[in-house]
């Protein structure tokens, strides 16, 4: 090991003349001049309606490796395979943690209820419609040897909603809500993920009974407690810290580099415990935009917003480039290549699986998310206030099946959350490279197969749905500003206003508007309301004082520019 | 190795139960751990005297390796093991190019050929002088076998100035000039040093000619021009791209990833091209200060300069607490242990020989090159205005030997640069763990030996240096706004002024004071003037219109803080 790392680094230095080991230094240069042009053709078709940075990385990976395919005659290199320790360990945490700092709080706390619901139950229906769907499928194809638990795999591994194409493809300015459903529903997801694989491979999964379905849903509950609470935990002594050690003072640097490092240390810490770290680095971005953000100086809060911004900026391109290269490597192709129109049917069925999947959660899970939030308090304060929940409320309600409008809207929820992505790849990889390294007929389909689900996605389902969400809600950024005060009653310029201005009212919805609850009867039919109530009321008279936040700023000499920071 | 990494995935997803390779996500939370305490502990020693942030991540270091060591019963594990790909591609890179855009550029540029003097010809000397003093005093000691080769690369390592110590270790506002020296030596040092390596591969060592020597200056003379025009060339497309384009119009995010990918790309492709990374990245630094920076949207211009200070400030503790822990590898002293005394005889001598060869070419030089200064032109000048380059020439100059004030300021010189850091760790793994892996005698004494300079030369010359400017130059903090006006004339309050206030005067100098020069005699007598006056006009009436920069900033809409910002 230490021979071949100091060839590579006496060939970096110039010392032997080797050409063997160029390879990691061309790599690099090749991934990073990749990502310049990333870059530059995704501002010059920032304009286009269909076209996003992901796809274009995507695209432009595939071409690289077609390049290279021809170049070294058939011969991939090593720049193809697939890292998942890259992945996992350098890719995910800025992205997830980004993605937590940058969300709209108030608009995730408010769905939080229905995130939970489509992330965990609705990962679940999907897991076992996948599963069994592909049990029954593939039993009459000759596909190769593949047990109970490899059929299991596959339904994780399709259920695994990929958070990192959702963030790209959706805009959370434009249609916040759908974004923090359909994100929020990746990041639960993945603890889904971990706990259904962890089953997998620990339980018995010939004799499923009740014991083990209770020992599994006391799993993710504790997983996903667990997670939170770390991440939380890292977020909240990131802030003490900072707010009691003043470290700005001395040093601005100082305090974004804590903050970076106290978020990735969170996320290893969960990677070590076993826990999710993908929850754990968002609850900790999460807290930390909430906290820390607060404390540190005007010039730390503009750094930390843009240099975590475009971090995860640069991880997600790296990404999509990185999978879009890794499509072409050879060797999981040989086997195929002796049948593809077998390959071809296995992936479709897996597509087919994938939207079925979907829609079996989407549309019934609204239906019920729908029945419990249908109470007359609803309807009595629906004409008087106009805060987010009620509009949630109602769109998630009875009569969504009935009006067309709404049924389009879940559509929408639908396919925004159809990609898979690099999450589906890395599970794959552990998988079915795990017996025998693509050796098997069986396992090497599944891997092209997931692949080209990837591939096919990414790029068709990803291309449309901007162009889906302007047809089916036509009215997001037009008639915005004519429609808000005067149809506020109507369910379109409602959602019109929800999907275009849920985070403009962010700061003042909470605090304002809300009625204070006056008796139990109001926890009871507005559960999500009050506990924010209670929570605003907690964190202003013990939170913030200790750990910072706005307005608990200790020497800050004044910054008028701060709410326009962080909107 | 596939399945290597597969398994360590596997463990880190918590699929499987082993516990060998949980090792890798251990040894990163350690290290993020360390790295958070670090900067905590960092802070709070922020007034001493003694300490600095680099000391601290040592003496952590070593500690933390005790605790391991012990723990692990004398087994170190993993975590120990230097490796050089992580130091030259992640590390480094990050380090330098920072230390290019934050560098004084007129501080910089006005000392260029004194920078080169020493970084050059200093390096040159003080190598002949480690190398030859190595063979004759290591001859007589029974230390295994060391041909010429060896002997000459021990040379190299130990000439190796550690820019990144110096970094940390000298303030560049309250010693501008002792900085851009030491520091500009340190950079220029590194171009020598792998010039000297690939002679030392290349060359037939026992018979050295007119002809080798030619060809290596000749070496030198292309490595720097290349590197140097790689580098500006790679900042200067970075500024004609968002300039051109106008990549903050849709998104901040892009051009400070463009900027950093930019930046890296430029490094990487001198590696590739056996070219000075080092220097490379440097001028990247300092070219897309001068011009891309100016360029870029306000929040794009805060976020890059703490940004990239951030990374550079991150990278540099993770390496000396880097260089601490592996300091303790069981393996390396193994060897050693059994003749304690030897090794220790071999630490003092090569740090006998450091202390000779940096000597032997500061204080030569200095005289050197003031007798070139010596013109009467400047003593003319030198009564009419206080440009930098004349306190220079002054203090440089002649009756320095004889000012016991100056040879202070030459002492300081010689004592900053003495330092030897993860440059010479990493050059000494590269020469003495390719024929046998630390398995022969001789080669594990010098690695140890290497080790041991090295921890000695930061931490006591590290620690002692900022009470030694002090005390050489007791007058840089207190008493410069009383004499900065009052006595120009006279050296002592000419160093107090240079030495704090090089930079403050850096924008009005180079444009207001400056004599228009009217002859050849002017470019003869005063050519670091005169070249500075022509880049200036070239500057002003060809690159900035083109590549943007101050005051050529297309869509502004005011900036009012910028001048601040970057000072």
């Amino acid at each position: 090991m230490a021979s071949g790392l100091l060839a590579q680094q006496l060939v970096r230095l110039g010392l032997i003349s080797s050409t063997s080991d160029h390879a990691s230094v061309v790599s690099i240069n090749i991934f990073v001049a990749l990502l310049c042009g990333c870059i530059v053709i995704g501002h010059l078709l920032e304009e286009s309606r269909w076209m996003n940075e992901s796809i274009t990385a995507l695209v432009i990976g595939v071409c690289t490796g077609v390049v290279i395919l021809l170049t070294t005659k058939g011969k991939s290199s090593h720049i193809f395979v697939f890292s998942e320790d890259l992945f996992f360990i350098y890719l995910l945490p800025p992205i997830i943690f980004n993605a937590g700092f940058q969300v709209k709080k108030k608009q995730f706390f408010r769905n939080f209820m229905t995130i939970m619901l489509f992330g965990a139950v609705g990962t679940l229906i999907s897991f076992f419609i996948i599963s069994f769907g592909a049990i029954e499928l593939f039993k009459k194809m000759d596909i190769g040897s593949l047990d109970i638990g490899d059929f299991l795999a596959i339904g994780a591994i399709f259920s695994a909603t990929d958070s990192v194409c959702t963030l790209q493809v959706l805009n959370q300015d434009e249609t916040p809500l759908l974004y923090s459903l359909v994100f929020g529903e990746g990041v639960v997801n993945d603890a889904t993920s971990v706990v259904l694989f962890n089953a997998l491979q620990n339980f018995d999964l010939v004799h499923i009974d009740a014991a083990i379905i209770l020992k599994f849903v006391a799993d993710f509950g504790y997983l996903f407690a667990t997670s939170t609470l770390l991440g939380a935990f890292g977020g909240l002594l990131s802030a003490y810290m900072i707010k009691k050690l003043y470290i700005g003072r001395h040093s601005t640097d100082r305090e974004v580099a804590l903050m970076i490092l106290m978020a990735y240390l969170s996320y290893m810490l969960a990677e070590l415990l076993d826990l999710s770290g993908i929850l754990t680095v968002f609850f900790c971005g999460l807290v930390m935009s909430h906290y820390t953000w607060h404390n540190v100086t005007e010039s730390s809060r503009i750094t930390t917003k843009h240099a975590f911004a475009t971090l995860s900026f640069i991880a997600e391109t790296f990404l999509f480039l990185y999978v879009g290269m890794d499509a072409l490597d050879m060797e999981k192709w040989r086997f195929v290549s002796s049948s593809p129109g077998k390959s071809l049917r296995v992936s479709s069925i897996l597509l087919g699986l994938v939207l079925v999947g979907r829609a079996a959660f989407v549309f019934p899970l609204s239906f019920l998310s729908n029945l419990t939030k249908k109470s007359p308090d609803d309807r009595i304060n629906f004409k008087q206030q106009v805060s987010i929940e009620n509009v949630v409320a109602h769109y998630i309600s009875y009569d969504v099946l009935i009006n067309p409008f709404d049924l389009f809207w879940q559509i929408t929820i639908w396919w925004a959350g159809l990609m898979r992505g690099a999450v589906s790849i890395a599970l794959a990889y552990n998988q079915f490279t795990r017996s025998g390294h693509t050796q098997l007929r069986g396992n090497a389909i599944m891997i092209t197969s997931t692949i080209t689900v990837v591939l096919f996605s990414t790029v068709v389902f990803g291309l449309m749905t901007k162009p889906l969400i302007r047809y089916l809600l036509p009215h997001t950024s037009k008639q915005h500003f004519s429609r808000m005060s005067s149809e506020v009653s109507t369910p379109k310029s409602l959602l019109s206003s929800l999907i275009e201005n849920g985070h403009g009212s962010e700061v003042e919805a909470g605090r304002g508007h809300i009625l204070r609850p006056s008796s139990l009867r109001m926890l009871l039919t507005k559960p999500t309301h009050t506990v924010h109530h209670y929570w605003r009321k907690f964190d202003d008279s013990f939170m913030r004082p200790v750990f910072g936040g706005r307005g608990f700023v200790p020497f800050e000499p004044g910054s008028p520019t701060e709410p326009n920071l962080h909107t």
